[in-house]
Protein backbone atom coordinates (compact mmCIF):
# COMPACT_ATOMS: atom_id res chain seq x y z
CA UNK A 1 0.00 0.00 0.00
CA UNK A 2 3.00 2.25 0.78
CA UNK A 3 4.59 1.77 -2.33
CA UNK A 4 1.20 2.70 -4.43
CA UNK A 5 0.73 5.70 -2.08
CA UNK A 6 4.86 6.79 -3.69
CA UNK A 7 3.96 5.79 -7.14
CA UNK A 8 0.96 8.18 -7.14
CA UNK A 9 2.31 10.75 -5.22
CA UNK A 10 5.21 10.97 -7.92
CA UNK A 11 2.99 10.23 -10.83
CA UNK A 12 0.96 12.61 -9.95
CA UNK A 13 3.66 15.30 -9.45
CA UNK A 14 3.98 15.63 -5.74
CA UNK A 15 8.33 15.89 -5.28
CA UNK A 16 8.90 14.03 -2.72
CA UNK A 17 7.64 11.27 -0.11
CA UNK A 18 8.27 10.37 3.53
CA UNK A 19 7.62 7.99 5.20
CA UNK A 20 7.35 7.71 8.58
CA UNK A 21 6.22 4.69 10.78
CA UNK A 22 7.89 1.99 8.25
CA UNK A 23 11.44 0.93 7.56
CA UNK A 24 11.06 -1.42 4.54
CA UNK A 25 14.35 -0.44 2.35
CA UNK A 26 12.98 -2.77 -0.47
CA UNK A 27 9.84 -0.10 -0.45
CA UNK A 28 12.51 3.09 -0.67
CA UNK A 29 14.54 0.84 -3.53
CA UNK A 30 11.55 -0.18 -5.34
CA UNK A 31 9.91 3.28 -5.34
CA UNK A 32 13.45 5.29 -5.69
CA UNK A 33 14.50 2.63 -8.59
CA UNK A 34 10.71 3.25 -10.68
CA UNK A 35 11.88 7.33 -10.43
CA UNK A 36 15.41 6.83 -11.96
CA UNK A 37 14.24 4.56 -14.64
CA UNK A 38 11.01 6.70 -15.50
CA UNK A 39 12.35 10.68 -15.03
CA UNK A 40 11.65 13.17 -12.54
CA UNK A 41 12.68 14.56 -9.77
CA UNK A 42 10.51 12.42 -7.01
CA UNK A 43 12.39 10.85 -4.30
CA UNK A 44 11.06 9.38 -1.29
CA UNK A 45 12.88 8.83 1.91
CA UNK A 46 11.52 7.48 5.58
CA UNK A 47 11.48 10.36 8.38
CA UNK A 48 11.30 10.43 12.18
CA UNK A 49 8.74 10.67 14.31
CA UNK A 50 5.40 11.78 12.20
CA UNK A 51 4.54 14.39 14.66
CA UNK A 52 8.35 16.21 14.66
CA UNK A 53 7.97 15.51 10.46
CA UNK A 54 4.52 17.53 10.11
CA UNK A 55 5.89 20.05 12.60
CA UNK A 56 9.25 20.76 10.56
CA UNK A 57 6.90 20.71 7.62
CA UNK A 58 4.96 23.70 8.77
CA UNK A 59 8.33 25.41 9.99
CA UNK A 60 9.53 25.27 6.75
CA UNK A 61 6.61 26.99 4.92
CA UNK A 62 4.13 24.31 3.88
CA UNK A 63 0.45 24.41 4.17
CA UNK A 64 -0.46 20.67 5.34
CA UNK A 65 -3.56 19.35 4.31
CA UNK A 66 -4.63 16.41 6.00
CA UNK A 67 -7.24 13.99 3.75
CA UNK A 68 -9.41 12.12 5.84
CA UNK A 69 -12.86 10.68 5.41
CA UNK A 70 -14.13 12.86 7.84
CA UNK A 71 -13.07 16.26 6.56
CA UNK A 72 -14.69 19.18 4.42
CA UNK A 73 -15.33 18.55 0.70
CA UNK A 74 -11.98 18.91 -0.77
CA UNK A 75 -13.54 20.83 -3.71
CA UNK A 76 -14.40 23.97 -1.56
CA UNK A 77 -10.32 24.40 -0.71
CA UNK A 78 -9.05 23.69 -4.09
CA UNK A 79 -8.87 26.95 -5.75
CA UNK A 80 -6.74 28.59 -2.65
CA UNK A 81 -4.41 25.26 -2.32
CA UNK A 82 -4.13 25.62 -6.42
CA UNK A 83 -2.10 28.85 -5.51
CA UNK A 84 0.11 27.61 -2.44
CA UNK A 85 4.03 26.92 -3.28
CA UNK A 86 4.62 24.62 -0.62
CA UNK A 87 2.08 21.88 0.30
CA UNK A 88 2.20 19.25 2.37
CA UNK A 89 -0.37 16.22 2.04
CA UNK A 90 -0.72 13.77 5.02
CA UNK A 91 -2.43 10.48 4.36
CA UNK A 92 -2.74 7.54 6.95
CA UNK A 93 -4.00 3.97 7.56
CA UNK A 94 -7.26 3.77 9.23
CA UNK A 95 -6.13 4.84 12.33
CA UNK A 96 -4.32 8.71 12.37
CA UNK A 97 -4.62 9.77 15.78
CA UNK A 98 -6.42 12.90 16.46
CA UNK A 99 -3.80 15.22 16.70
CA UNK A 100 -3.28 14.48 13.68
CA UNK A 101 -5.75 16.64 12.81
CA UNK A 102 -5.04 19.39 15.37
CA UNK A 103 -1.62 19.48 13.18
CA UNK A 104 -2.93 19.87 9.67
CA UNK A 105 -4.20 23.71 8.58
CA UNK A 106 -6.63 21.77 6.40
CA UNK A 107 -8.62 18.24 6.99
CA UNK A 108 -10.29 17.50 3.94
CA UNK A 109 -12.12 14.75 2.51
CA UNK A 110 -12.35 13.11 -1.20
CA UNK A 111 -15.93 11.95 -1.00
CA UNK A 112 -17.02 11.27 2.84
CA UNK A 113 -17.04 8.01 2.08
CA UNK A 114 -14.76 5.33 3.29
CA UNK A 115 -12.20 3.86 0.82
CA UNK A 116 -8.47 4.31 0.31
CA UNK A 117 -5.99 6.73 0.88
CA UNK A 118 -4.11 5.80 -2.98
CA UNK A 119 -6.98 7.12 -4.63
CA UNK A 120 -7.95 10.30 -2.18
CA UNK A 121 -3.85 11.18 -2.75
CA UNK A 122 -4.38 10.68 -6.76
CA UNK A 123 -7.43 11.96 -6.70
CA UNK A 124 -6.70 15.28 -5.19
CA UNK A 125 -2.97 15.76 -6.46
CA UNK A 126 -5.09 15.57 -9.95
CA UNK A 127 -7.55 17.70 -9.25
CA UNK A 128 -4.22 19.98 -8.15
CA UNK A 129 -3.06 20.14 -12.49
CA UNK A 130 0.59 19.95 -11.31
CA UNK A 131 1.21 18.68 -14.80
CA UNK A 132 5.02 16.84 -13.77
CA UNK A 133 7.17 16.44 -16.66
CA UNK A 134 9.43 12.94 -15.88
CA UNK A 135 12.38 14.66 -17.37
CA UNK A 136 15.76 12.61 -17.78
CA UNK A 137 12.92 9.55 -18.43
CA UNK A 138 15.72 6.88 -19.28
CA UNK A 139 11.52 4.60 -20.28
CA UNK A 140 8.74 6.46 -21.35
CA UNK A 141 5.68 5.13 -22.83
CA UNK A 142 4.03 5.36 -26.28
CA UNK A 143 0.49 5.16 -25.80
CA UNK A 144 -1.43 2.51 -27.84
CA UNK A 145 -5.09 1.79 -28.42
CA UNK A 146 -4.44 -2.11 -28.10
CA UNK A 147 -1.46 -3.57 -26.23
CA UNK A 148 2.44 -2.22 -24.69
CA UNK A 149 5.22 -0.14 -26.31
CA UNK A 150 7.94 1.13 -23.86
CA UNK A 151 10.65 3.79 -25.05
CA UNK A 152 13.95 2.63 -23.82
CA UNK A 153 16.51 5.88 -24.36
CA UNK A 154 19.39 4.17 -23.08
CA UNK A 155 19.75 1.69 -26.11
CA UNK A 156 17.50 3.49 -27.80
CA UNK A 157 14.97 0.95 -28.76
CA UNK A 158 11.63 0.48 -28.39
CA UNK A 159 10.41 -2.63 -26.83
CA UNK A 160 6.70 -3.60 -27.86
CA UNK A 161 4.56 -6.53 -27.13
CA UNK A 162 0.40 -7.04 -28.25
CA UNK B 1 -5.77 -3.74 -2.30
CA UNK B 2 -8.43 -5.64 -3.67
CA UNK B 3 -10.78 -4.58 -0.93
CA UNK B 4 -8.97 -0.55 -1.78
CA UNK B 5 -10.32 -1.31 -5.42
CA UNK B 6 -13.51 -2.35 -4.33
CA UNK B 7 -13.95 0.75 -1.85
CA UNK B 8 -12.79 3.21 -4.15
CA UNK B 9 -15.73 2.21 -6.94
CA UNK B 10 -17.89 2.48 -4.84
CA UNK B 11 -17.43 5.93 -3.33
CA UNK B 12 -17.02 6.82 -6.63
CA UNK B 13 -20.27 5.69 -8.06
CA UNK B 14 -19.48 2.05 -9.42
CA UNK B 15 -22.36 0.05 -8.94
CA UNK B 16 -20.71 -3.59 -8.43
CA UNK B 17 -17.57 -5.20 -8.17
CA UNK B 18 -16.37 -8.33 -9.83
CA UNK B 19 -13.59 -9.97 -8.46
CA UNK B 20 -11.74 -12.93 -10.35
CA UNK B 21 -9.03 -14.80 -9.56
CA UNK B 22 -9.18 -14.34 -5.69
CA UNK B 23 -11.76 -15.96 -3.67
CA UNK B 24 -11.61 -14.49 -0.42
CA UNK B 25 -14.67 -14.89 2.00
CA UNK B 26 -13.71 -11.95 4.43
CA UNK B 27 -12.33 -9.54 1.53
CA UNK B 28 -16.20 -9.78 0.22
CA UNK B 29 -17.89 -9.33 3.69
CA UNK B 30 -15.79 -6.36 4.96
CA UNK B 31 -16.69 -4.20 1.25
CA UNK B 32 -20.44 -5.37 1.60
CA UNK B 33 -20.66 -4.97 5.02
CA UNK B 34 -19.29 -1.15 4.40
CA UNK B 35 -21.78 -1.06 1.67
CA UNK B 36 -24.90 -1.88 3.98
CA UNK B 37 -23.35 0.78 6.56
CA UNK B 38 -22.76 3.71 4.64
CA UNK B 39 -25.35 3.13 2.21
CA UNK B 40 -26.17 2.77 -1.89
CA UNK B 41 -26.50 -0.17 -4.18
CA UNK B 42 -23.13 -1.33 -4.54
CA UNK B 43 -22.06 -4.91 -3.97
CA UNK B 44 -18.99 -6.86 -4.50
CA UNK B 45 -19.17 -10.56 -6.08
CA UNK B 46 -16.54 -13.11 -6.94
CA UNK B 47 -16.50 -14.01 -10.66
CA UNK B 48 -15.38 -16.94 -12.49
CA UNK B 49 -12.90 -16.72 -15.23
CA UNK B 50 -11.93 -12.94 -16.39
CA UNK B 51 -12.32 -14.09 -19.92
CA UNK B 52 -15.62 -15.21 -19.51
CA UNK B 53 -16.85 -12.03 -17.32
CA UNK B 54 -15.54 -9.41 -20.01
CA UNK B 55 -17.37 -11.51 -22.73
CA UNK B 56 -20.69 -11.82 -21.11
CA UNK B 57 -19.92 -8.01 -20.29
CA UNK B 58 -19.34 -7.50 -23.58
CA UNK B 59 -22.88 -9.88 -24.87
CA UNK B 60 -24.44 -7.26 -22.27
CA UNK B 61 -23.81 -4.58 -23.78
CA UNK B 62 -21.59 -3.08 -21.55
CA UNK B 63 -18.37 -0.72 -22.83
CA UNK B 64 -15.34 -2.64 -21.62
CA UNK B 65 -12.81 0.81 -19.96
CA UNK B 66 -9.79 -1.11 -19.39
CA UNK B 67 -7.16 1.08 -17.54
CA UNK B 68 -3.31 0.52 -18.16
CA UNK B 69 -0.23 2.89 -18.01
CA UNK B 70 0.26 1.91 -21.92
CA UNK B 71 -2.75 3.13 -22.89
CA UNK B 72 -4.34 6.21 -24.36
CA UNK B 73 -4.65 9.19 -22.12
CA UNK B 74 -8.51 8.86 -21.00
CA UNK B 75 -8.95 12.58 -20.88
CA UNK B 76 -9.27 12.04 -24.88
CA UNK B 77 -12.20 9.61 -24.26
CA UNK B 78 -14.23 11.10 -21.20
CA UNK B 79 -16.31 12.89 -23.14
CA UNK B 80 -17.78 9.91 -25.43
CA UNK B 81 -17.67 7.45 -22.74
CA UNK B 82 -19.47 10.31 -19.85
CA UNK B 83 -22.79 9.34 -22.35
CA UNK B 84 -22.50 5.78 -21.93
CA UNK B 85 -24.82 4.11 -19.75
CA UNK B 86 -23.50 0.75 -19.41
CA UNK B 87 -19.63 0.95 -18.72
CA UNK B 88 -17.38 -2.09 -16.99
CA UNK B 89 -13.86 -0.54 -16.15
CA UNK B 90 -10.98 -3.44 -16.01
CA UNK B 91 -7.74 -3.01 -13.76
CA UNK B 92 -5.98 -5.48 -12.81
CA UNK B 93 -2.39 -6.06 -11.09
CA UNK B 94 0.94 -5.17 -12.94
CA UNK B 95 0.72 -8.27 -15.11
CA UNK B 96 -2.59 -7.98 -17.12
CA UNK B 97 -2.28 -10.57 -20.06
CA UNK B 98 -2.19 -9.26 -23.54
CA UNK B 99 -5.66 -10.77 -24.30
CA UNK B 100 -7.34 -8.52 -22.02
CA UNK B 101 -5.80 -5.16 -24.23
CA UNK B 102 -7.74 -7.05 -27.41
CA UNK B 103 -10.97 -7.66 -25.24
CA UNK B 104 -11.42 -3.89 -24.07
CA UNK B 105 -12.93 -1.50 -26.05
CA UNK B 106 -10.97 0.89 -24.88
CA UNK B 107 -6.75 0.51 -23.31
CA UNK B 108 -7.18 4.04 -21.18
CA UNK B 109 -3.95 5.78 -19.28
CA UNK B 110 -4.75 7.42 -16.44
CA UNK B 111 -0.95 9.03 -16.39
CA UNK B 112 1.48 6.92 -18.65
CA UNK B 113 3.29 6.50 -15.15
CA UNK B 114 3.51 3.51 -13.45
CA UNK B 115 1.28 3.57 -9.87
CA UNK B 116 -1.29 1.85 -8.90
CA UNK B 117 -4.82 0.41 -10.36
CA UNK B 118 -6.66 2.08 -7.41
CA UNK B 119 -5.41 5.54 -8.09
CA UNK B 120 -6.08 4.67 -11.10
CA UNK B 121 -9.71 3.53 -11.33
CA UNK B 122 -10.22 6.81 -8.23
CA UNK B 123 -9.30 9.33 -11.05
CA UNK B 124 -11.44 8.00 -13.51
CA UNK B 125 -13.99 7.35 -11.87
CA UNK B 126 -14.15 10.94 -10.34
CA UNK B 127 -13.73 12.28 -14.03
CA UNK B 128 -17.07 10.45 -14.85
CA UNK B 129 -18.50 12.55 -12.42
CA UNK B 130 -21.27 9.90 -11.38
CA UNK B 131 -22.13 11.50 -8.16
CA UNK B 132 -23.75 8.78 -6.21
CA UNK B 133 -26.06 9.10 -3.37
CA UNK B 134 -25.73 6.48 -0.89
CA UNK B 135 -29.69 6.11 -0.25
CA UNK B 136 -30.17 4.00 2.84
CA UNK B 137 -26.96 5.09 4.62
CA UNK B 138 -27.14 3.92 8.32
CA UNK B 139 -23.55 5.59 8.82
CA UNK B 140 -22.61 9.13 7.68
CA UNK B 141 -20.49 11.75 8.09
CA UNK B 142 -20.86 14.77 9.36
CA UNK B 143 -17.67 16.96 7.31
CA UNK B 144 -15.79 18.25 9.58
CA UNK B 145 -12.57 21.42 10.24
CA UNK B 146 -10.77 19.46 12.56
CA UNK B 147 -11.81 15.48 14.49
CA UNK B 148 -14.36 13.10 13.41
CA UNK B 149 -17.97 13.17 13.68
CA UNK B 150 -20.12 9.80 12.25
CA UNK B 151 -24.09 10.01 12.78
CA UNK B 152 -25.63 6.72 13.36
CA UNK B 153 -29.01 6.99 12.38
CA UNK B 154 -30.16 3.48 13.56
CA UNK B 155 -29.92 5.20 17.23
CA UNK B 156 -30.61 8.53 16.20
CA UNK B 157 -27.11 9.96 17.86
CA UNK B 158 -23.89 11.60 16.51
CA UNK B 159 -20.98 10.22 17.31
CA UNK B 160 -17.91 12.93 18.32
CA UNK B 161 -13.99 12.56 18.73
CA UNK B 162 -11.63 15.76 18.44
Amino acid sequence: MTTHVCLAARAFGAERAVICGERDPKLLAGVNGVGKRWGGGFRAAVGGDWRRELKKAKRDGFTLVHLTMYGIPFEKRLAGLRKKRKLAIVVGGSKVPGEAYGLADHNLAVTNQPHSEVAALAVFLNALRLRPKFAGARLRILPKEHGKRVINRENNMGKSST
